[in-house]
């Protein structure tokens, strides 16, 4: 059986001595002192670990079946979810107007990488409500929102996304289905879709489904997609449960991971839905699901090489085989541990210096979303937008290169299901691909979100950069280990960046030819800039006589290595880019 | 049902106009005539697409079952195995002696490449028992070659080979299962064997394992460790087939892929065994099968990220999504192909310019082979002994990464078990597991191979690539795509190859923290000089009035692709390499 305990201790790091969350000045922060933070996040390490860890396993092997209509989940899903709701866990950051605790994302943020980490299968049952939820609540009516997500906050009434269909999935102005007014002000919603995450299943009362569809003489394409509310069993005024809706399950999807979530084939027959938001306006109702779930789905990267990566730890401490090339460091046992050769050192200071630094990325992005949207801060919310493609494309490639890292440290027992390293990469795959593929991701950034606003988000992050260096460049402890890599990095992204505009006018083949590259590159700018941060946090702590030096120091040790040994890649994406098109766009469709 | 077709006219590319095999002064080589290795490579890809590859799927979903004792192999492998057989394709390499075909082992190569990528599992039971043939033809007696071979190169009795047992598997040395001498100069074998590939199915009347155990009394660890022919069925001096011998299957392993194989833990319980070679001179004999082994793994890795690249191409031109940037190239449908999109043309010319780059550096190390042990040739065994373990290491971590992102180009339904792309993943997984994991190739290319004979191997390295350069430096078709990338790229191995030089004397951890990027470094290279040579070859038949004019301009263009695109890996490998081993040992084992 796997192990996992969630890393509070690096946790709180990231939320005190990084972002010192309790001094910044957004509404809900200054509750966030560090006892408060620690006494949480230890009750959500405790349900990671004893509730939701041990189903893991069970969850995969199991997986969700279809019985006479209904999704059954794997056994002890029930239990466990009722822990989540009992806690709380459910409604930490909701609004207190519809019995949410009102706390910040970035909280909810570190709660939520325990128990992905712990069981990502499991949590999406509450993530896609949670996600259903913030739609509902920014573009729901009064009425709506009443009636709608009080239930959703517990989860006794969970949510869903319907908007791929078998026939598209990134170009979504190909639907297919209909929304057909009716006299009431309702619709009737007829179509299928496919690949709907939590579609189905027996851990809650309800479904309210999210569902996209096409109101008949509507325009053309994505401009005549409306997003509608279709629960699963139809709700009066009072909030009592009637009849089911015309919402069936299809099928479940066989898939490579994620088992222990029912992934559902949707059928909509005449289904009663609701229009959420403005008619023909259901993209940008559901883009605040998406970008929200996007940020997710990159914790989700990093959080399944995090559980990966304490795997591989344990294992390379347990596992005797050969002998330090420097002389035995255990000469009375039979052989070394794996850790002491230089390779598993490798292999294992990859994963850690990858988890750490996307831990304070993502906490950071949570950071400005918090900042984004509690004190309407257009600069913040330029950033993450920017920065949102960087978070769920990057981090999710990674992740899933880290987990199978990990999985490599194990040997022939990592690809023995019975280990558990092969789950961690197989449910990883996913974050890769759902929410937008990493391909798409990269597009979102460099055709979209580099020239946002004339380009004043991407200036905004080099001059954060740039200002960074600049503040710290007295410091020598910092000085050639963070501050000069940096700087080289932050280098090659602006190249990379004047290179997209000096070629992409002429051809933007030239341009989206280097999008991917891109978006590793800026991942690794911005992981950069992370350990810059957390390195200096690291020494100021030290300086200030924090007694945990032990973790101080090894906080930068972990972060040399990254500059050292990670951040060379910019310049390997850098060439790859400034080649343009002429390579890749070469072969006629026919060559290949 | 994913598609595979044989690359027939790539692999005659790479036998005759970068190889030309036929003139090669190698025995058996002037049979290779353009005609008839086509003849035999399209009778190969028949069978490749009509038997193995509709039995891929199968083999993944039903996988192995062991029942009352005995494993049963998914449904029509047995007649698949059949058409095998009587088709003569188990034999091609074989000693005429013992029934073979006696063709040269590039030709079995370039076979095995299509059998692998319709169904690698299948072909493992083939595959294994080649490995023990090539085993007991170099170590055994006349009589042990004249009792079981015969039956082995038809596959009536099909070979295992057994080293890892449960508490080690790099480190055999730790090894536990025993023989004991007997009265008749047999030996009991006793003891628990793991991971045994093909260790026990109903497609052979009879299965001759090959068992490493350690002869009570002999030296300790490594030194004491013997190799022994194990029956599954007792076999008499004319050839019957008699008593089961004290061989059990105690049980198959769920894995995460190969599913079509069995993977069997082996119960030895005073099984009769045959010392196979020298007493205590079992790694040298296992070796035998090993370096072979690894080859034909390299092989795998490439293999698979072959079939999945063509999945993925048809596609990328099947699925309609999107539109050109540049405008739509089919306005009259719903939305371009995938095609048109630049990312899916970066990540298609990724995986076929690494594929077609693989076959070539694969089919070259198989003449290699062909030259080291027909004509005793020491700079080839030299050579080829100093690209085994890149062979294995880069092309199945690159086969993985390959046929993942073909998964990739699916979208969601390259996530679903029914597209069958995740099983080309989950398959390739397990090339940079077996026959030594990858850190171990690493271990073993800069630790061993590197400064072999005194390092002359990878001085002819150096000079054949140089020569290569110098030779066609008047070459302005290839001066700047080809000679100047591939000039830089060998200048970073030497680079690299001077950093382990100077620092690895002092530490010898400064060499092996840099060995997993220097497999890297070094794979790139040798890809790029194959990349190169291809293009002149493929030059050189265009300005000889080849016809095919449509295909070698295609091979040009996709090797200026992995020159401008995938060679500048090797300057962030030797800028990793450099840091030396400060970073990556700096922690304690306690502070991961």
């Amino acid at each position: 059986m796997p192990i996992y305990n969630s890393p509070t201790k690096d946790l709180q790091f990231v939320l005190h001595n990084l972002l010192n969350v309790s001094t910044q000045d957004i509404s809900g922060y200054d509750e966030l002192d560090a006892d408060f933070t620690n006494a949480v996040l230890e009750e959500a390490g405790k349900v990671a670990t004893d509730v939701l860890a041990p189903l893991n396993p069970v969850g995969d092997v199991e997986g969700c079946k279809l019985e006479n209509g209904v999704v059954r989940t794997p056994t002890g899903f029930d239990k466990a979810f009722k822990v989540m709701k009992d806690g709380g866990w459910t409604a930490l950051d909701c609004d207190p107007e519809y019995g949410g605790q009102g706390l910040p994302y970035v909280m909810n943020s570190a709660v939520q990488e325990a128990f992905v980490s712990a069981n990502m299968a499991f949590n999406m049952y509450q993530g896609l409500t949670h996600g259903a939820y913030s739609a509902i609540h920014a573009h729901g009516t009064d009425a709506q929102k009443q009636k709608w997500l009080p239930k959703m906050v517990t989860c006794e009434w969970t949510g869903t996304m319907n908007l791929t269909e078998s026939h598209c999935g990134t170009d979504l102005g190909l639907m297919r289905t209909k929304a057909v007014p009716q006299d009431d002000g309702s619709f009737k919603i007829t179509g299928q879709k496919i690949f709907i995450s939590a579609g189905d299943h027996d851990l809650a009362e309800n479904i309210v489904h999210l569902v996209l569809a096409k109101i008949p003489g509507g325009p053309d394409g994505i401009k005549g997609v409306s997003l509608f509310i279709v629960p699963k069993i139809m709700v009066d005024d009072e909030g009592t449960l009637g009849d089911p809706n015309g919402v069936t399950v299809g099928k479940i999807e066989e898939k490579m991971g994620i088992h222990g979530n029912a992934t559902c084939v949707m059928d909509y027959d005449e289904a009663t839905g609701y229009l959420l938001g403005d008619e023909h306006k259901g993209m940008r109702a559901m883009f605040t699901m998406m970008n929200e779930a996007r940020v997710g789905v990159g914790l989700q990267g990093y959080a399944q090489a995090e559980v990966a990566y304490q795997n591989a730890v344990f294992y390379a401490n347990d596992r005797l085989q050969g002998r330090a090339v420097t002389g035995a460091q255990f000469p009375e046992k039979a052989a070394d541990p794996l850790i002491v050769h230089p390779d598993i050192r490798r292999n294992l200071m990859d994963q850690k210096s990858f988890v750490e630094g996307a831990r304070a990325f993502t906490m950071w992005g949570a950071n400005l979303i918090d900042r984004a949207h509690k004190n309407n801060d257009a600069e913040a919310d330029g950033l993450i937008s920017l920065m949102t493609p960087v978070l769920k494309g990057f981090l999710t490639d990674k992740g899933f290169e880290y987990a199978t890292a990990a999985q490599q440290v194990y040997g022939g027992h990592g690809y023995i299901e019975e280990w558990g390293m092969s789950q961690f990469a197989r449910d990883a795959r996913i974050a890769m691909i759902y929410e937008g593929a990493n391909g798409v991701q990269a597009l979102d950034l460099v055709g979209r979100k580099l020239a946002q606003d004339g380009g004043k988000h991407v200036m905004a992050f080099f001059e954060m950069v740039k200002t960074f260096i600049k503040e710290n460049d007295g410091n020598e402890a910092l000085k050639a280990d963070f501050l000069e890599p940096l700087k080289a990095a932050s280098k090659d992204m602006q190249s990379a960046g004047m290179y997209f505009m000096q070629n992409g006018m002429k051809n933007p083949n030239n341009a989206l030819s280097g999008s991917y590259d891109f978006m590793h590159l800026m991942g690794h700018v911005c992981l950069g800039l992370m350990w810059a941060r957390m390195a200096k946090a690291a020494q100021e702590a030290l300086d200030a006589g924090d007694t945990d030096r032990d973790f101080l120091e090894t906080k930068i040790a972990t972060g040399r290595y990254y500059m050292a040994r990670q951040l060379p890649a910019t310049a390997m994406h850098l060439a790859r880019i400034n080649t343009g098109a002429d390579t890749v766009m070469a072969l006629d469709a026919a060559q290949f």
